[in-house]
């Protein structure tokens, strides 16, 4: 009947990516509470800073305070971002943190250059270094792909590009000794329609069956979850989101937020795809996290509410 | 590769289920500025006002005066909603609108008798009645089944009471010759999950192979977008729309508006489906819309942007 995984496993981002995109100083208090509740709703990754420089994205600048305070559930994995080997260090250096080692790269030159000013070709030539180092610290690894689907700034991804940077990613791997555990194609920019979504994933599976592939969303033109649900149905099983559908990036301008998590959630649940998330929970932190930016956000399910108390009538 | 439609059809709903769901009455000049806009956007069908009584619904006392001052295109259909045969009798009065018969029907009893306090048995009775009414009137007639996937007020709708409906209305329209356009199924409540649409949609076309389908959704749980799509690759090629996402019923609690008419057929472009649609006048619209309503509209693409301009670099 459908490709449908059996279960899905989201990867939260709202504390970091989330809160990242406000202009307002989120306290760090504020920030805490959001992520202990965000610990007790089922979810499994749990993403709660970004360890990179308070002059490039001030909103961070409270990283090691972030996680010093935060009540650790003993299900969840928490970890930072970072965007170089600093940043790692700062992670790595809280003590409370369980780091992946990630190798990133670019389909927008442009990109590239705004985020970490480096071409994608000299950031695949720190690759082997970061893997020694990623080897060397046990962290677990996966590749990352940003710009997957398209780019304001450099425009339309062809498909062969999105594969040729899947393949450096897995022979890296395979030369350096690095065992990956999935690739995240990012739809940075809200690009992507459901029918590339396919394209793309089918393309890879031909030539790498055994990737576990996971997918980064954002809802900029209003396909999110349309991409998502094409996703699913091609048997997709891991997706970065954000509660409340918070973010964007705030170098890639007029980018939305990554798909709500909430909203993600219910419809796998509608499906009959277990994610072992507590809808309820996921809709109160939704509605903590409106109250703690001061404005609505755009996930639904928090104002539409579950099915649940309607179908127990 | 799939069975999406050539073509698809969407039918404006934001000046009268849009502004409908406004607390704040707008001014009528602001109303027909929005409509004269919609009508240079392409849009083939366009839902001006709703007669219905000011006591229930203020918001559409005006509805007269708008149908007055609005400045009519030559390539769109101009026809207002109304709930009896007296708001019918309203709109033909105004001498200006071409207006539709419509057999509507409702999945949820509670919401048929809070939205004109019928059972939906009195409902069916009426039929013959219009359908008379209709015929030597001339109009087109389509059916309308409202809550066909679910309702906050009576829960889930089983398949076998949506067939029911759609059986009711084709039968009624042979009896009474009456030769129909298409049934519109809402999801009036957000309920419909992108499986369930390919389900109802899949075991109507079996019953009635040329029964003309389309869809209202609205995006109550975040799941719109998804349906749409959904529609679409079962070949539906009709759809309510309103722009900016505008909407929601006053009597359908917490229920969110339509689909985004821009966010809509920005999807379809991506995908090589033919809307006749100009999208960048559809975003100019939907910012429109947002200051008219003075504040943010759920609509993704008028802060988005298309990609027509990034992708002529």
């Amino acid at each position: 009947m459908s490709d449908y995984p059996q279960k899905v496993t989201f990867r939260e981002e709202g504390a970091r990516e989330g809160f990242q995109s406000e202009s307002q100083i989120i306290p760090t208090g504020e920030k805490v509470r959001l992520i202990n509740a965000l610990s007790r709703t089922g979810v499994r990754l749990l993403q709660v800073t970004s360890f990179v420089h308070p002059k490039w994205v001030p909103q961070m600048a409270d990283a090691e305070d972030v996680v010093a305070q935060i009540e650790m559930g003993p299900a969840v994995r928490y970890f930072g971002a970072y965007l170089n080997e600093q940043g790692l260090d700062r992670a790595i250096a809280t003590g409370r943190l369980k780091q992946y080692g990630v190798l990133t790269q670019y389909c927008s030159e442009t990109y590239a250059k705004k985020n970490v000013n480096r071409s994608n070709q000299e950031i695949i030539s720190t690759f082997p270094q970061l893997c020694q180092r990623y080897r060397k610290l046990g962290l677990d690894t996966y590749g990352m792909i940003i710009a997957a689907f398209g780019s304001n700034y450099d425009g339309e991804v062809p498909l062969s590009g999105v594969l040729a940077a899947v393949d450096q990613f897995v022979q890296t791997s395979l030369d350096q000794g690095v065992k990956y555990e999935r690739i995240v194609l990012a739809d940075s920019f809200g690009w992507a329609n459901p029918e590339q979504i396919k394209r793309v994933i089918g393309a890879i599976r031909e030539r790498h069956p055994d990737l576990y592939i996971g997918l980064h969303l954002h809802d900029t033109r209003g396909t999110g979850m349309a991409n998502f649900y094409a996703a699913l149905s091609m048997g997709v099983g891991y997706f970065d989101t954000a509660i409340g559908g918070m973010g964007g990036s705030p170098f890639a301008k007029g980018a939305a937020g990554n798909i709500p998590t909430e909203d993600a959630a219910f419809l796998c649940e509608e499906l009959g795809i277990d994610t072992g998330l507590d809808l309820d929970m996921l809709i109160e932190c939704a509605k903590m996290a409106e109250a703690i930016v001061g404005h609505l956000l755009p996930g639904k399910l928090a104002h539409g509410g579950s099915l649940t108390g309607y179908r127990k009538r």
